[in-house]
């Protein structure tokens, strides 16, 4: 694939959360493993009213307070903070564009711009680049999210930025998409001739995404109760995890042939209609309770008012294809849970036949785990002779094979995520962001539940902080004969 | 399966050096840990002129010498060594059977035999035995190897013990079937769903199966000089393991459902015609060279005479059947070998397209690696993907999946093969020993090579010890494009 990196890149957001935790953190290390051309410039940009100067020093407290203290090299942060300049800029002013586009100057070199901001500013931010030249050919945009809260409003978007740039210029972030072990679920799936025959309906017998975490609302609070869990976790990072695991096998590693696999899946998912989502879904809010030795406070406390929004769901979804025929994907993601894990577990099938039926114990179904959160290993759950002198057959153990991409790859640094990101947004590779049409299929499923809860008039069930969800998200899998996976 | 313990162990070859490294700390590791009946007692019987006390102070000795020091408690040998009791006997001496018999005793609670002796004496031993009433049907024999040095020869030892014994008395020995880590192939492929889609020919490239041996001749000149690599490696232990990689689903963890399914493989081994064998086999023979960092003199030398017997074999051997039509299974053995190494490796067909051609590197098949010795271990060889922000694709680099039995049963004390074969003989479970029609069956076809030999006046070629033997080894494989793993 031809990479064509531009020479500029143009920060909104710039003074945000994101930016201090990730972006600038992210840019930096980019910087000194020397990923970055020595001519690029980053402008950032926000409403605060900064010149370059206090903009560097904004950006220097940010690197010293995110930065592991190893990758803290005093010429190095110089050096990356020379790259920075700052333009204030107010985007729902039309005339905060022309001073910005003076700012960074000519783009026929190529300008990459980020754009973290709340949906309602995405209509004049585009325009207003438009109408100074800084949407041109050389231009491309990486869009955060929310990139919408139903298909309409997705869709809303989505015109709104067509209308300045075209498909092959637009870089949907999903942040899921640059970790490391998401993209080890191509290697392993398609890397590997061992697991491609099992890889079906005939060989798996469900597959569970746990998104957990042990945090409440933090600040998130005004985002947070208009999403909700299905939303903030489902729609976006979880779906993407859905269609790796789900897709066909892509001809070649490039940016079309995987999209367009994933499209299909996203498109296969299969609609609930209003009366099958109470079956199918289940809804929580957290309570107070205990996570991680700590007394914390319920959701609504936590709000400061009553409210409906759901901190938990889980759902079993459906893949309707050839592939994955009757093979439930059941997804769940919550907040105040018990512990911080994101995983993926694949169910095989159980043995056909059991040829130690009352001569070796139990046998577990094999099981492939790919935990992403907080460690990134990967581990193949096999029955194994258990040693030892049994006189009625041979006893059999559930044991690991275990690899630990971190023990593994010890010695080379994990990196942010947005790494990759920001470095394939800079250099033109669409591979890991989404397509509209991605975006578009999956608010399609999710309005669907959404459609549901409303028709039904669902209400979350509460559950205590602490906990793995309500009672119901258990008797979900349980009344298929399922248990989740939660060592 | 109902197991029925007999009340009287008698053991011949009792004073020999498998009796004093194997079978005497066997017993006592099977008393000590209670997987003996209180009232069994042991009689041994050799040549040398011993009587109860000589015996104890022997196997006291035999004891002291080969168990690990936290084995070794007072009061529990003594209470072993009471079990002991010790006859003289001249197997080619008919008299020497009745005061055998009078020292043994009332049979009727059973008696298990346990005969390691020449095969000379075969004949002799069990009509002497018949004479005297210790074949009657509550006794059992084991025998140990060698049982021939070819298909005559065996079947004339068959038939003789055939004359006293019926084969659901006969227990044919073979100690690597009493091996921890063979026992886990037949549970690692139908105790798992995972394996058996992909074990046949879609799935399988080739098989390899290496034993090797650092050591040379020892003192086991008279009886190797005149067995040579094939029979005494490739024959017994070497086939075995074939049989339990290749053989077919049985229905039961039974006696006869597992010897079927094996004898089923035996037959099923390609014969080769006399021209056919240059081409698929391979014979070596050690000179001087080092191993292990000491100078180590050549076979001939260490034999004190020219000889032409193989110290080293490599065959590419194909079962012919449904399953495994066109997988080559590569065996070799050596003394004398880079490394003392017994390993099991299965290498699975590449993937059928590669989608990260020329962005992801070079995809290695997956490997299934088993090593009994001397770890036990076991490693599926996978691509991950390779941490990085590679910009031409994703970069893959071959991991191991790693379970370590011997890590993961940490605590557990690894037991000496004969442990579970003398307990099986005592209690009177023949599924872990080779019934007759597996012995001939494996002779057939190794006489089938032996006369190619013949026929074709092939003479080992040397290889300098230390080293995978001779280079003609190498080329068997990679003429195939097929790489020993020798990691």
């Amino acid at each position: 694939m031809q990479r064509n990196p531009v020479a500029k890149l143009l920060l909104f957001g710039a003074t945000g959360d994101l930016a201090q935790r990730m972006l600038l953190p992210s840019l930096y290390n980019l910087h000194a493993d020397g990923l970055l051309a020595p001519g690029l410039t980053i402008t950032g940009s926000a409403r605060s009213d900064l010149d370059d100067a206090g903009y560097r020093k904004f950006a220097r407290e940010a690197l010293d307070h995110y930065l592991p203290d190893d990758r803290k090299q005093a010429k190095t942060i110089a050096s990356f903070l020379d790259r920075l300049s700052y333009q204030p800029a107010d985007l729902s002013d039309e005339k905060t564009y022309q001073p910005l586009a003076d700012k960074v100057g000519d783009v026929s070199g190529g300008l990459a711009i980020f754009l973290s901001t709340a949906p309602s500013l995405f209509e004049p931010a585009v325009k207003g680049l438009a109408a100074v030249g800084l949407a041109g050919d050389t231009v491309r945009i990486g869009l955060e999210k929310p990139l919408g809260y139903d298909l309409a409003s997705s869709r809303e978007i989505n015109d709104t930025v067509a209308r300045v740039f075209p498909e092959d210029r637009i870089f949907r972030i999903d942040h899921y998409l640059g970790k490391e072990t998401v993209q080890n679920i191509l290697a392993l799936r398609f890397g590997n001739s061992f697991f491609e025959p099992v890889w079906n309906a005939r060989g798996i017998d469900n597959v569970q995404i746990t998104v957990a975490e042990t945090v409440g609302l933090e600040d998130r609070a005004s985002y947070y109760d208009g999403a909700g869990a299905l939303r903030d976790m489902v729609a976006n990072h979880m779906l993407q995890l859905v269609a790796l695991i789900a897709m066909e096998p892509p001809a070649r590693f490039d940016t079309s042939a995987i999209r367009d696999e994933k499209a299909k899946v996203f498109r296969s998912l299969r609609q609930m209609k209003p009366e099958e989502v109470p079956h199918n879904t289940v809804i929580g809010q957290y309570l107070g309770g205990a996570v991680n030795g700590a007394i914390v406070k319920g959701y609504d406390e936590e709000l400061g008012r009553d409210s409906n929004t759901e901190t938990f769901v889980a759902v079993k979804a459906h893949v309707d294809n050839w592939r994955w025929q009757g093979v439930p994907f059941y997804l769940r993601t919550g907040k105040r849970m018990t512990a911080r894990r994101s995983e993926i577990a694949i169910q095989f099938k159980p043995v056909p036949h059991s040829m130690f039926a009352g001569r070796g114990g139990l046998l577990q179904p094999n099981m492939l785990i790919i935990r992403l959160q907080p460690e990134e290993y990967i581990q193949l759950l096999v029955m194994a002779k258990e040693p030892g002198l049994d006189r009625d057959g041979i006893r059999l153990r559930e044991v690991p094979l275990n690899l630990s991409l971190d023990a593994e790859f010890a010695g080379t640094r994990r990196r942010i995520a947005y790494e990759r990101l920001l470095l394939d947004l800079i250099e033109g590779d669409q591979t890991l962001f989404v397509r509209r049409d991605e975006v578009e299929a999956q608010w399609t499923w999710i309005d669907a539940i959404r459609a549901g809860w409303t028709a039904n008039d669902m209400k979350p069930k509460h559950y205590p902080a602490g906990t793995w969800g309500p009672s119901a998200a258990i008797a979900l899998t349980e009344r298929d004969g399922v248990t989740w996976q939660d060592d």
